[in-house]
């Protein structure tokens, strides 16, 4: 199985290149996708990298520029085309929802499935989705427009099971979830054994969290830290620092800042202007700063937590 | 100069497949582009193929369904980011103005350009524009949503020269275009030469009708009579004419009826079905009604007329 990880589907900025395509991200947990932003070319790149739209459930878009969100429509047809029935949710600024039913209304649309429209709540910080495995919460940006960040968290509160002891006591299938979950174990003797003499420590929970698009605002330092690994866009290097700062975009060094700050294990970064053909310069300045960083490349997976 | 033609960008049907893009095209008359329909990743295409999007400046989009207008918000972004100035007509369903509307607020753009849009009269044919060179008409389709076809014709009122009358009548270059619009020309003696001496009929002016999407609509045929070129659409073979029926879309036998009753001089099919990989056989199917026809692929160029 694939393990918790997120793979890039386009890492350019509003003007797209010939070899990159505006902003899109799938994180992958138990094969069970979450599509993060979803510019246009987005199920172009899905088909070209093998990954099954039909597994995605819940689609997040950090705000409402066109890079970020213009090829949602043409994903969420083709998702009605294929004969979709399973509920599929949708976390943005509200004026989304208003965007997408004119044009369902425009073109007679009427979805197969449920499409359920969750708003997020502009300066705030939110839970959108919590189950066994995973949750996912928002926090707020610094953009020209509404925009907010992304964290998900691996929710493993389950222990390991010592495996020698379920020989050993001839413990039974059918107790070993509620042992993972701390309770002890009676033995047909009557014998208490201990939960901790039974398991160890879960194993940690990874956490990804997605920063796209925003200034330099260490404000959101609270919300990534300690994060194994942090997408932070990198628009512009450091020389056109007044213009990212004017366009409240960041530059390869402010990323890296961040990233220090807020101590994480790792920093990706990405949506690169297409002023760049290169981008080995860029990554070199950020490591300048924090060493352990990575190019965001179209078709490349990242495990989170490696 | 690339002679009054039509390059495909997107061959496809509403889902696109691995090698095929939505609905868009590109009528090259003097180096002017006119584009029809704009699908997802329509700006996508004309990097890849070399067109420059700055020459485009007349959009017209059929109708509202989504692989026929959805890579145009994306285009008009990219236009705006390219710094465009020049004024950009739109001809489209009146519902297009309000979805870009809200997604010009959305996203806090204010246009550098001015975008003017000429709102399509569903059901009814319209002179949409005109100048020296080329006009454009729509005219209606049967489709589920108001669709219009379009039909670009070549304005040739101009006469040719006979080049030996030039240097035998030491006819003034001033002169010369006055003379193709028809007048005479009086010399230096006073004598007159009639215009039918000095030129022959203008050379005979190209028409292109593009026909997407639509159902069997032989009513359209006196719009499209005589074409030069006819792109019309057959989604599916024969064996699925109830199924085109039912959705107002085409067969290959049903486009080449209306080539052979409109006595086009050539056919050019596209805006076929996800589940067609290899195009030959619906080429077959249409040549057994109407020969001198081709299949639209993604990148090719038609001269109109050849």
């Amino acid at each position: 199985m694939i393990p918790f990880s997120v793979t890039i589907l386009g890492s350019s900025s509003a003007l797209p290149t010939t070899t990159r395509f505006p902003t899109s991200q799938v994180v992958n947990l138990n094969d069970r996708l979450y599509l993060i932003d979803c510019g246009e070319g987005t199920q172009i790149q899905l088909r070209k990298f093998g990954i099954k739209a039909g597994k995605i459930n819940h689609i997040f878009i950090s705000h409402l520029h066109g890079d970020h969100y213009l090829g949602l429509l043409p994903l969420l047809f083709t998702l009605h085309l294929f004969g979709r029935t399973k509920e599929l949710h949708l976390y943005a600024n509200e004026a989304l929802r208003e965007i997408i039913d004119l044009q369902f209304k425009a073109s007679d649309t009427r979805l197969l499935y449920p499409l359920i429209f969750h708003p997020l709540t502009p300066g705030k910080s939110e839970k959108l989705y919590e189950d066994k495995k995973i949750s996912v919460m928002s926090f707020p940006l610094l953009h020209r427009v509404p925009t907010h960040g992304f964290v998900f968290r691996q929710q493993n509160k389950e222990r390991n099971m010592i495996a020698e002891k379920i020989s050993e006591l001839g413990i039974p299938f059918a107790q070993i979830e509620a042992i993972k979950l701390g309770s002890d174990y009676t033995d047909r003797h009557g014998i208490v054994h201990k939960n901790e003499d039974l398991t160890k420590a879960p194993t940690p929970a990874k956490v990804y969290a997605y920063c796209s698009d925003t200034g330099y605002y260490p404000k959101m330092i609270p919300f990534i830290k300690n994060a194994d690994l942090l997408y932070h866009e990198t628009t512009f290097m450091q020389d056109m620092v007044a213009n990212a700062d004017e366009k409240q975009h960041s530059t390869t060094i402010q990323a890296a800042n961040i990233a220090l700050k807020a101590e994480v294990k790792k920093l990706l970064i990405g949506h690169y202007s297409a002023r760049y053909d290169e981008l080995e310069p860029l990554l070199k300045e950020v490591k300048s700063v924090f060493e352990n960083a990575e190019l965001a490349v179209e078709g490349e997976r990242f495990v989170i937590g490696d």
